[in-house]
């Protein structure tokens, strides 16, 4: 039995819930449409990331941009930008070769519902994509914020961030791993990402550097309590609930740390990371009520 | 029958061979190492980058650096980082679920000699680090000088460039295509990356508009010409001087001028587009001579 979690904070639901429809109408902007020989593609990357799912990383970014008052327009590219990596990051692990999963937010994965040649070039696509919104003009009037992005992203997803922990995780598929290395793949598996959707908001809104180094270190704890919990869910949830399927890291022997330290242990963990995360925040004051309902959500959460 | 190509410039060759060599030891500085669990990405990394080819694209993008008087050093990164761009695409291309090709540069292909899961992660970690090298200030001081390589980059690469092309590709296979479809396909496809290669080079000089778009009209031909001496070469050529399979695009149904218009036609196509695209090159005199002799070699080369 684990601990019980405290009650769900129905209004950071309902902001998650608003902000993903804004990140959804932004994405359908910026998404190209075709009605040639390439439209597949297009299509598969419509699929791949208009199909609901939280918005996590979005809200972040779109949170911390409102800490440092980042026009709206600009604030939802950025947004956008992350959202999109993100998704393709689910898509390429997806894959037969990868994770092999059938099922992603209750519908089909990419390439069940197209092919996996498809799936592997819409993932491609929407790779370069986030990369091509975040240098795009009409994101920041200064070239020198906008490279700061996209340096940003390219360390959070490349093979010293997303990429190598998704190598490291197929990699420790039904071995023994220790807690230190959980940590770490997790850093890189999601935290990198997870840690840059807040951070690119400090970016996009100039933030001095204490700033940016105080959104940072928020977004490093957030990131890491909501894995731990994402794996506890996976253990004990519910897959009509979650809108995929569970219990899937046991069966594939995922290196999870519910698997080595056990569910109330990585609870307790979670918490104390939340707490933390909250505590990196004191400089903001009342402004940042959003950022800390999220860290408190992250851990909460039921799905 | 073919009509017989001029004979290869052995100094072409010699300069491409030298350029290699350059290109490859700056690969190795700009790829990651480790010891640890993510070693195999590394591995697949390097393996799907250090292993010879023509270096064309970063040829090209050099000697246009070269035109405009580009320190050696941020020539070299630029130069890298398309290279890396184009190795990333050609792992992915060659994934059981695109063409399936067991052989690249006489060697078992990344998804053959790691296996797919490293493969595809290796292509996206290739492609992400293409925009990290871009967008790195040791590769130019100014930020804008950056960004414009950043978008050049995402813009020849992404949903309206080679990956729509590679997606017409497979769309069209076993398909009976007209001349206008294919060159709109190999354009995406091939095009838009030897365009930007030659490109890159005259961003990173700061060349002015005029002659950036005689570049980019001389790289566009050149592309052009290269793709449809490719296809005549997998067409007619000998397997174990090419170091690939030949044959394969006839076998695999596959769109190229060749197979619509016959050889002899698309050579002289070929040799119009080279002719046309030193044309382009008439405002720069005696100092675009390499760039003169590689638009010949391209209709020339043998392999």
């Amino acid at each position: 039995m684990s601990v019980a979690p405290a009650p769900v904070d129905e209004s950071v639901v309902a902001n998650l819930a608003a902000t993903a429809h804004r990140i959804e109408t932004t994405l359908k902007d910026l998404l190209p449409t075709s009605d040639g020989l390439d439209r597949p593609l297009f299509d598969a990357m419509r699929y791949a990331t208009l199909n609901g799912g939280k918005r996590l990383r979005p809200y972040l970014s779109l949170a911390v941009s409102d800490l440092f008052g980042v026009p709206e327009e600009r604030a939802l590219r950025v947004a956008a930008a992350v959202e999109m990596l993100h998704c393709y990051s689910l898509v390429h692990d997806d894959l037969p070769a990868m994770d092999d999963d059938d099922l992603r937010r209750g519908q089909p994965t990419c390439h069940v519902a197209f092919d996996e040649a498809t799936a592997i070039l819409a993932g491609d696509a929407l790779l370069t994509l986030a990369f091509d919104v975040l240098a795009d003009p009409v994101t920041h009037d200064s070239a020198a914020v906008r490279i700061d992005l996209v340096r940003g992203l390219s360390g959070a997803a490349g093979a010293h961030g997303m990429v190598a922990g998704q190598m490291i995780d197929l990699a420790v598929e039904h071995r023994a791993v220790d807690v230190a290395t959980i940590e770490h793949l997790q850093a890189l598996k999601t935290g990198a990402l997870i840690t840059f959707s807040a951070e690119s908001g400090a970016i996009v809104g100039e933030a001095n550097n204490r700033d940016r180094a105080a959104i940072v270190a928020y977004g490093r704890d957030l990131g890491f309590a909501f894995q731990i919990i994402d794996d506890l869910l996976d253990a004990e949830g519910n897959e009509e609930e979650m809108g995929k399927a569970v219990g899937k890291d046991a069966e594939a022997g995922k290196a999870t740390m519910v698997a080595v330290a056990g569910p109330d242990i990585a609870r307790k963990r979670a918490e104390q990371l939340a707490r933390q995360a909250i505590e990196s925040l004191a400089g903001f004051g009342q402004p940042a009520d959003t950022l800390r309902d999220v860290a408190r959500f992250v851990v909460n959460r039921r799905t």
